[in-house]
């Protein structure tokens, strides 16, 4: 018997991504999908990709199409998830909706305010299962909210050395580099193909960018006390991928031979994240289209410091895919249903 | 009970997608993966996105290793597969064995002194269902062709208009972009990512191009008499995918308003070729990673012409996923295993 | 005593390749610089790359603004640049006027209506100067309609075929590749770096370009009748570029050894268009930001046809480069003054 | 009377761009152009851009050949710029030469031979005219040292705030994204265009990139104490462009307000250095083909660093047209002669 999943947003990249995800996986049925502006659109002419879904139409993004699915993703411009999220409940109480937007990563009803500028949601469970105990807070929850494809790939990169001790709290620089598709398919000038082929440039930089405060919820979760991080956001010429490279001082009594043990243990049995041979760094290209995640480090002991490298594909792992392994954990299906597929190179 | 496949020429970009195609086959299990120089080395160094088989060590590529398995695929360089082939049919009589390379595609062995200036290693069932009375040709083959990456495009925009007397045999263009892994993994200074990025060029032009005669022989079959093209490929600067312009001269009593019909009524029960709705046009985009063609066509009045342009992925349906899909047919699996995926866009 | 020019449309790509190339230009001074919705802004916002004109205010683009220039450019959207002539004509009667839009291209105002739907705004000399006998009528020119970026391509492919007689007119296949300026600006769903970006895609495909009649007009020049093309536009993912496959019927009693002979002859005093050696053929990346145009064929006697592949830069020799040549002619200037710059490559 | 340029490496990224920033430059005349392997080749096969050299044929690279020129340029694979320069001095004492490769840029022997692995060639003037004092030891100077392209775009970017003293020695991160031409025409697997198209690498992790130590040289001079970096420099998808995101930490008195204006006064007169408006941000599309720099900083008071992102051409200012402005300072020409012209973008 499979599972009901309608899909909102579906004429954006997110939820493009869900609905190829979904379609592949043998548990899910896809019901509705919908969209704003472009509902009564066949998903053919927005998606032309999705082949085996050319023609089914684009519906209005309403509580009442989306009550009564088993699932409902919502992958809506943020501050719209809050209130069909709380329709939702009222009308369709056993759904479980899984929220690819950002109104519910928070903790904080201060610092959302302070970066978004709006009311807080509230806090759902947050959808990184590779975070130390995460997983059993998934198992079962009928609410989850899909981490940022910016602090997907960071957290990755640095929790085993904050859950382990050694990193120093206050010295953490990010820079990442992310393909297009993150910024959606708004129609602005700088998001145009002669603008970005052939050019990179920074963006948010010193602190404003919105994924700023959920790097450092998450790897506060992990250090046990306050991060405070430097992150620098950069766009690349390239439609998907996020390079992150992230990098901290080292404790002071961090015995560097140490390091390496502590991000191969963390990831030992992790399905989807790979600490590469040493040697070895990752590439965007090895990641695309898949929910695999490569993680490189190196310690710069001359520096006193850590440099990690971590790879995702930032409309899979860092969205739709994550959000696919979450509800697979939260449903009780094998984890990596619908997540099988290798990457696509070159 | 699984087949077993071994995959040669591993190292490579056809081979590469054949791994990535055949770990997600239901029905298959991936045996001896072997290469030339590169043996001895492990996959996850060579093809880094295909992480579930990263700890695989390449073998060489004998007789020896690929001998025993239900199936072994040929991807190396053409006038290599006629031996290996020759010593398989003897020691491994019962393995079925698909050539991705261009020894056995085609039947005048002039042709392929011509073109190839080698002996000829035979004929082989040519790989590709869609051509008129092809499928039944494939059921239970143990021996197949796969065909070209620019046949596959071309043949698919044209022969429905020749199998239906549409079009003249003698005034047929074709101009055809390629990405880059067309090319493989060659180390040619052209092939340079700052030679590739933000340019088109060229190549093969004026009837030189070997895919040439395998292009005149599939239209051959379709139109009952002689074919000759015109056909020049060029260098698009993207990795994967092919966007095939065809134009032909309609025949004399051709009725313009019958022509969409040849091409509706070839595709109606294809699963992997479209043709799109009416003012839709293919993009490379569309079919990254997925073994579906789409097609779209207009008739230019004025000139005379039909206009047939088709989009595929060079390596999926125009190699590998070309490939799985006539090994289902030959097999008598059901012939969409291991290909259902959806295109990868952005 | 510097030559003042005005640009308008200056926020676009057009207008900010003219001003690229006038500021390297000896004998101008750049005058005006007006733009339409983005009057007030300022140049070092919207044309980054302009370093030297970055404090420049964009004025609206009005006759007012525009007279009592030696020179304007007008590069508008098609329709406007009519009405602003005709006002410029009364106001600033001794101020050369060069149209970078489409509205004094064509000589048929019928023709004109078909394709673009408005009335004719008149004819004015063609900018092509490489055209047989154009020199002579762009010398003392105060009007001068600029080329179309494929019909320059294309032109420059073809003409000296026909102006040989060595083409039939009736059997001409044109397939062209363009960078996405080509497209402008605008904020087109399709035209987004996410979409481009590794994809091909045709559009106008089946004669309704409106390059097709522009390019039939100058054929047609050379040939001495009338001449109908095929012609087939595609975007590719570069920001610029455009490569033209052009191909034709050789004419009965043509000498194939005597093809080569006609393009030498027309090329060989060309500062700006050259014949390659045999055996190289042309790539955009060889001419981005030059007005150096490259062109090469080949005989396919098999199919009796030439096929001419030749390689432009659209914003320079294909817009704002070939504007100022004829510029500088028409002005009795070195024909090479602030044009002399080679290509950029890698 | 024209100053006589010989270039070698002509074969090569850095080698093409000199030729092409030479060939625009008002005073000089271009002298021999040398190779190794492809002495005897045309130019116009190896670097088909530079159309007005495209009869030029390369010579070898011998001391024979260079002797007499009034100036040389080496554009060389490491190592072998200090043999021919030794035999210059010999043969033509007048000589002016200039080394793009690194043999010359480390004061310290024992550093180079740490990270060069053999004897140090020597120490000439540093060839970053922007740096405090520079121009002085420039002028007249009759051999120069060509900065890397990473601290051509480091140093620009952190100097101003060493010299002023804001920023501390001991926690400075830099990660910068480079084109490919940066890795120059090598024939190396992750090279090719299939690799890196769509993809993002890093490299040199952990402290091993061999412009690290000069980069470390170069604060130093400007903060007047030893400078510990740590510097990931990453490959991106792009021909030409380094994009450096810089940061360090404030010293404990600095006041942040004080910041900005430590750049402004820094790059107030500098012709090629631009601190852009507040709130635009470099982009490397802006600086290609051109000399110029693009420079914008925040204070990440939060986090009490100050991040500052820098956008050069790899190949020009970061290179070659950095090598051209040093030779116009040493032999008394106007700083930007050859220089002058603007970005090309889109």
């Amino acid at each position: 018997m499979s599972i009901t999943v309608a899909v909102s947003g579906a004429s954006g990249y997110a939820g493009g991504e869900a609905l190829r995800l979904l379609s592949g996986h043998p548990e899910v049925e896809i019901g509705a999908v919908t969209a704003h502006s472009q509902a009564g659109e066949r998903l053919g002419v927005l998606q032309p990709h999705l082949h085996t879904l050319a023609d089914r139409v684009l519906e209005p993004t309403t509580a009442d199409v989306l009550a009564g699915h088993d699932v409902v993703f919502l992958a809506l411009p943020h501050g719209a998830s809050g209130p069909i999220a709380a329709e939702l409940a009222e009308r369709s109480p056993d759904t479980v909706v899984i929220d690819a937007g950002a109104d519910h990563r928070l903790e904080s009803a201060a610092t959302w305010a302070q970066y978004y500028g709006t009311e807080h949601a509230g806090t759902w469970p947050y959808g990184l299962p590779e975070l130390p105990g995460q997983r059993g807070r998934l198992a079962g929850a009928r609410r989850i909210a899909v981490p940022g494809c910016y602090p997907t790939a960071t957290l990755l990169a640095l929790t085993p050395g904050f859950g382990a001790g050694l990193l120093q709290p206050r010295d953490v620089v990010i820079v990442a580099a992310s393909g297009t598709s993150g910024a959606g398919k708004a129609l602005k000038p700088h998001l145009l193909g002669s603008e970005v082929m052939g050019s990179m440039s920074p963006y948010g930089v010193g602190g404003g960018h919105r994924h700023t405060p959920e790097i450092e919820q998450g790897l506060a979760w992990a250090a046990g006390e306050d991060v405070q991080v430097s992150f620098t956001p950069t766009l690349a010429p390239m439609p998907r991928g996020i390079l992150a490279t992230a990098t901290a001082r080292l404790t002071d009594d961090a015995d560097p031979a140490a390091v390496r043990a502590a991000w191969e243990t963390a990831y030992a049995d992790e399905p989807f994240v790979r600490l590469l041979p040493e040697g070895q760094w990752p590439t965007t290209a090895a990641v695309i289209a898949s929910n695999h995640v490569q993680v490189q480090l190196a310690v710069d002991e001359r520096a006193g410091r850590v440099v990690v490298v971590s790879a995702i594909d930032n409309l899979c792992k860092g969205t739709a895919g994550g959000a696919v392994q979450s509800m697979n954990i939260a449903l009780g299906l094998p984890e990596q249903a619908g997540l099988e597929s290798q990457g696509v190179a070159p």
